[in-house]
């Protein structure tokens, strides 16, 4: 057996060990033999499928704060894997410190700025406690474990704290309970023949679809009749302006229901009639 | 003349002096006498306007890399100060130091990390540039003009550097060109009525709406015929399920012309008749 195929396969995501996405990917992949494979961009989980190196990935497409992260949707357009998944993730803040140290003598706090300012309440109670901005949520409780700080702790998931050895002072710190995050599974082809989903185990699915209209009054109702028309329930339309191209516009869509039945087929050949471009970017089972 | 007379009035934005809501707001008040009021929370803004400390705020709305910021929307229906302008500012970030210190001295970049993974290339191309993440992208110049650091620099917007009398040493260092953000203008009614926008100066108006549906199929359908059937062109369309109330949803709604032509009367009322709720954000000139 070779170096290469003793190698078990990775799933890629963007961020440290210990990421929001590492918690969306055990969702995801449920116990599996794949190894985490950290990308610093979002490109790089893409080039990871692209090149082998990533059997599959874990992508955020939006956050119910920030909304829809439309580099990831460029990223399915150009790369082409098929959606084969979603999840939500509750982003919880914890406050995370080296075993054995109390909360009483936490002075500072490392994390991301964004999630430092999703914390404000925690800070105004506890004045004592200054707010150090860090590259990384998860990296900041790393780097906490692997220097022995006793006066420091890290905002960060759950599974940061499991993963380097901290130990949770203050659980779910957040101001805002409602701040969720959708992830996407991708997955390679060659992985994909070889693991497929059980279709039969899902009642409910989703197809998650691109289109462009021109800019003339109306072509979008145009375009949504092609689902009313049919009883097709769309659980998202989100437009985006094509930068550089004034008046033209991108639709995100998904629609309840599976690609291949004959309703949902007529609907996407009624859709290319008043659309410029449509791509389906993947049908898969509806998370919770 | 009373202490607080004499204080000339405000404008509330979030972020340090030199934020890219400032350059914002130079475009969207143009020369005006109002002072600059910084916020570290954006709902802070809203607060600012609602208590009287300021007349004007300016708030981001959407970023074309990064989609809607929702919080924004909820601000907007909750504190219901109306939209009076819009504009679109392109993210352009610069290496800003010390005056006298040439480019090749520089070690270190401080800049908020989301304004340093924007310049991914600039640091692969540059590898003797350490990253560091600050708090803020304009407060990184004003802590290195401050501190006379002479082997660092911030990355920033060009306001911060005149701001803070840094000096730009690289100019748009930014991975991505197609990086905008649109803000609006919101101003207390007390500062509209002394400074009516005249209307006749502006050819294209925009409204703003929120609206919400019930989730059975076809209720977007019929909510857009509202304004397909009257020719009103919609220049964004966005949902956003409702945390909490599964099956619900708002839109953001954005079409072109005035809110009290007939036409757009009409519309609203058939709008009215298959939503649950509507409210006009406002009624504005078309940003450039």
């Amino acid at each position: 057996m070779s170096a290469k195929s003793a190698r078990p396969a990775s799933y890629a995501f963007q961020g440290e060990r210990g990421a929001f996405s590492e918690e969306a990917a055990r969702i995801l992949l449920g116990p599996s033999p794949l190894r985490a494979l950290p990308c610093v961009r979002f490109e790089e989980l893409f080039l990871a499928l692209k090149e082998g190196r990533a059997a599959a990935a874990v992508v955020p497409i939006e956050n119910t704060l920030a909304g829809s992260v439309h580099e990831n949707y460029d990223h399915l357009l150009n790369f082409n894997f098929p959606i084969v998944a979603e999840t939500s993730v509750r982003i919880v803040h914890n406050l995370i410190a080296l075993k054995g140290v109390p909360f009483s003598k936490i002075r500072r706090a490392f994390s991301h700025p964004v999630a430092l300012n999703q914390c404000l309440n925690f800070f105004t109670r506890n004045p004592r406690i200054e707010r150090v901005p860090f590259y990384d949520t998860a990296g900041s409780v790393k780097m906490i474990v692997e220097q022995g700080l006793t006066d420091a702790a890290g905002i960060a998931s759950s599974v940061a704290a499991e993963i380097y050895g901290g130990r949770i002072l203050r659980k779910s710190i957040e101001d805002d309970r409602q701040n969720f995050t959708r992830f996407f599974l991708l997955r390679t082809p060659q992985y994909a023949r070889r693991h497929p989903i059980p279709a039969a185990a899902h009642a409910h699915w989703k197809t998650s679809l691109v289109f462009s209209t021109r800019n003339v009054p109306g072509t979008l109702f145009r375009a949504l009749s092609a689902f009313a028309l049919r009883d097709l329930n769309l659980d998202k339309i989100e437009s985006r302006p094509l930068r550089g191209k004034p008046w033209e516009y991108l639709f995100y869509a998904d629609f309840v229901g599976r690609m291949d039945t004959p309703n949902a087929r007529n609907a996407l050949h009624h859709l290319a009639e008043s659309a410029d471009f449509v791509r389906v970017l993947g049908c898969y089972p509806r998370g919770a």
